[in-house]
């Protein structure tokens, strides 16, 4: 089996997780680890001493046996290193959001297209057994119509230095979003509220519009006394809860809905009647989410196949939030043109 | 001691409990009970056989010996039936909203006032032990500046009839919020959805603006598979989760948040630090609120007082509820003018 | 139809439930409450006027027109108010447990088995839609053959005067384990703790052996600081658990256990293998319990039938009771012969 | 500073927990990881490419350059690898329980001492910041007089293949119980169930009496289809429950209980009130308990001090398993002299 060459490039928060599972995973070798903190690089070369700590990214890239780089560093950079990645040739695994903005995502889309290079963004709930479970759920049909999306992502902290409280969760819920409905809204819009650091919003509200009824909204908060992260979805013949922090039971569909039929008596009348059923929650695969974004990566490039997590969807995240950010200052729904 | 005689008007999912408390009460004894439904009525004369049962509210208005009516009619109904009470000289508990316009409840307002008779609305949640311990937290300083008042109350139906999602429960989490706060929003914004009937909307996301950062936000939902109702209040010292639907630690108080100091290195930037202290859940009284409602409305009359959820709180929730709906259509933040 | 006439003797804490539920029940009048208390039964006639308020319950015996009496006095009366009535020729719904020993009860059974009188006892979770659910389930083979069975309930006081723990809190346990099984102990082992008044055990352990190797245990405790009402139930298929205090959720059916299978490489030997599969929380009727157990009592009158909760299901309750009672003392498993 | 050399015997579920901890640990440098599967080894030196694998103990006591051993091997081997490494003159760090009878036990904290080396038992859950917040609430009176203990620590498997599920998870509690009292149980019995593999009890239930009225009282189970781990402490003053599945609030001190006072109408009587008062949930130490484990049992070789945990709270947990065995198989009390 070939074995590929990685190098981890930012390792913050995320970075360790990259190379924990890379370092398990024998379809490759993790050769540097990059970063601009000494004291971050020294955690991870005590404990994988066969991994190289350097300080220019650009080092990387220039070593002819590295295929491929996993981006973890601050949003504002992603562009950049990216960019430079795909040009040296490189596959690229790039945390979220992809970009700053849907041109630099939309410019890296191409590029790695015409380089024939795998650009996957590491959207990692998209990769749980719960969203997969949820997502087969409703491909399936078991919903039936969908009616509603209401998603809850509050903690209290990590404040980040360079983007607000939407850039900094709105990914995870939007990558899941567009994985699970498989659509893609029309329009966005978006409140909040900055106490901590003006202009740099600690607590936001975001609404999207899609064709038909369905409505989708959510709360991201960096100021919550407690951690929440749950979404209800609504549909005509079931309903999903997805607690994402119940250690168990992350997933309960509920046959509770309201049926309609026409009123016997009154011909003009539509009588209401509610359904109160079974609660069912499906065992979930509790494989690490990240385990199978690193092993898709892998796979996508030993096998030049598409990752599951692409560019493109990649690119629609970002295109998301800029919209939420453009209607954070009108005030207005910002419209998504197809 | 005075034994007041009230009639209650209409008795279907509410009016049942106003009789219960008021016949236990020793200040009042109920006279009438008044309904279109001879069923519902029949629930009640079977139960309290010295209760008249009639299907006329007028004859309760006509009789001298009533002191005091309760209005639990559907909301279309309420400004007619009080203006005919006020009219004839009796005091008035009204269910919430007190009236499907301000305009209506500012007519109320008035009239009581000339005609110096008690106007009273069931603002429920205003007298239970957790909400009055909330009150008396924030008005004693422990959570410090508010931030963000966030309020979820979904649950599965019931549809009503005559009103939307917003009219149904937005009169407990707007009482709420202005008891407890003490402050008026300066606009409102509301966004909705119908499934079920067009034009009723049952599902709604609605936003109130205040004067400097405090911004409030609510989900109402018919639509729910589960029930919720809960209040997260941010502020800068502590922070407050009150969960209605907890048997027993219905309030909690966070002692987190995130506090700022200057940067000793960099002269302009600011550190943010969170705090992550004690949770504390008091222990509440526990008398249901209706009671306490009853016990104010017969007070009021007898010690001619106000009474605590007098008809300008009620006022103003209409006057919310009007720039919801107006936000509603138009898709653009109502101004409240003070 | 013919209505019946029904005197409730004792109106302290559950006596007040009774004459509620048979106050809303068309087959039957509530004629008397009788109590030695003036206020207890003043509460009561305020709210119900056509009811009379005695203190002396021969009168309800001496009473031909009354057909039943409902008996809610402390424990220690059950036998001698219980054994008057049915020489009265009275039916008898009798708060559990029925007697303070075998012997009584199983001379009520007689007694009322020799005058064709109804002998109910008020074992009010077996009518509840959560026990009948769980039964169903047991008797239908979806566990499987019964492993254990462990119940807890716990909460703070309160505190009986004339009983320990055990007799206070086991006969809803008992009954409901009676009714779900079908099945009854053998032996019977019980430890307690007196904190409070000497010799009065407010915290208890009960254990019990069946034939074969069903284990079932009991925690008991009036000085928890919490309320628990929980019960797991294992088998060799599925395992249930049912939490009574859950106000959606109260029997979750879990699709979990250990499978058995022989090792293909060594002979001797077994694997142990884990199956955790879906977890399932079927709708539960929501009806009253009492509401079921009046009607029952009402219908075993009128139809000349035995109720499900029969004078002998109550004996059995009492019978465990005495073993549990003997054990605390004796420190060994009591036998409790078939 | 000087660094200390350690070897890990067994590397099974928990000795890769050691090694993470002690590779993070600047005071020690693992040199050897011992196993007799090379599977288990491969993923430890995958990992840890300066770790040594070998699959013969007696070469790590062999080496002259290591100072200590952590021996994380099954329950049968403890004592004999245990007493290897003391005679070698190697501190140890054992494994719970540290031996399979208290003869054994003994006879290792004898020839530790006399051998002046550190013997310490890894009684983690001592080491987290709940149970040692617990510790500092009884010790400072908050609780009041204890007046029982009562532990639920239930889980599906795993079923342990040399030793029943008292010997497998009793030692957490009895570790913790032993901390946190400071008191040693006069008494101890058990009972037990066999589900799967005769004469190995997968279902138990342990209590203990203690010199006054306390009483402690544990359900183990590896037969339940959830994760239960929590504590209730009660005392005449307040009492705890504590959660260890709790993500947040694993320590909760409820002010409630009991008051008596004398009867001022009947002197030789008795009143008995409750007290409901505030609940709080002091903020927990995250820092991982193994951290501190191994931090303590370093800091013990190199200060020349005695762990927290040391071979007597070892050989005092033996203690307890041992008679609560004898206790499974006589059915009765099982004393302990003290």
């Amino acid at each position: 089996m070939t074995t590929l060459a990685i190098g981890v490039i930012g390792c913050g928060y995320w970075g360790p997780n990259l190379i924990r599972n890379f370092a398990l995973n024998e379809k490759v070798k993790v050769k540097y680890v990059c970063d601009i903190s000494r004291d971050r690089m020294d955690l991870i070369t005590r404990t994988y001493p066969t991994i190289k700590g350097i300080d220019d990214y650009h080092e990387v890239l220039q070593d002819k046996e590295i295929d491929a780089v996993a981006i973890a560093t601050p949003v504002g950079s992603h562009f950049e290193i990216g960019h430079q990645a795909l040009l040296h040739g490189k596959h690229v695994l790039m945390e979220k959001p992809m970009a700053s903005s849907s041109k630099e995502a939309d410019q890296l889309v191409n590029l790695a297209q015409s380089k024939g290079l795998v650009l996957m963004v590491d959207h990692v709930f998209v990769y749980t057994g719960a969203v997969r479970k949820i997502k087969e759920l409703v491909r399936a049909g078991e919903i039936g119509d969908l009616l509603y999306y209401d998603g809850v992502r509050i903690n209290l902290g990590q404040f980040q230095r360079d983007v607000n409280v939407i850039w900094d969760l709105a990914p995870h819920d939007f990558s899941i979003m567009g994985f699970v409905l498989d659509r893609f809204p029309k329009s966005v819009h978006a409140l909040g509220s900055s106490h901590v650091k003006a202009g740099m919003e600690n607590t936001a509200y975001v609404t999207c519009r899609f064709s038909g009824s369905l409505m989708a909204h959510f709360h991201f908060n960096w100021l919550s006394p407690v951690k929440i992260r749950r979404t209800l979805i609504g549909g005509t013949k079931k309903m999903i809860i997805y607690d994402d922090l119940d250690p168990v039971e992350k997933v309960k569909v509920y046959d509770r809905g309201v049926d309609l039929s026409p009123d016997p008596q009154e011909i003009h009348k539509t009588l209401i009647s509610y359904r109160t059923g079974d609660v069912w929650a499906p065992v979930i695969d509790m494989t690490e989410g990240l385990k199978r974004v690193c092993d898709d990566f892998l796979d996508s490039i030993l096998m030049k196949k598409a990752p599951l997590s692409d560019g493109i969807a990649g690119y629609r995240v970002v295109r998301m939030l800029e919209a939420a950010q453009e209607s954070l200052i009108s005030g207005d729904f910002v419209d998504i043109p197809e």
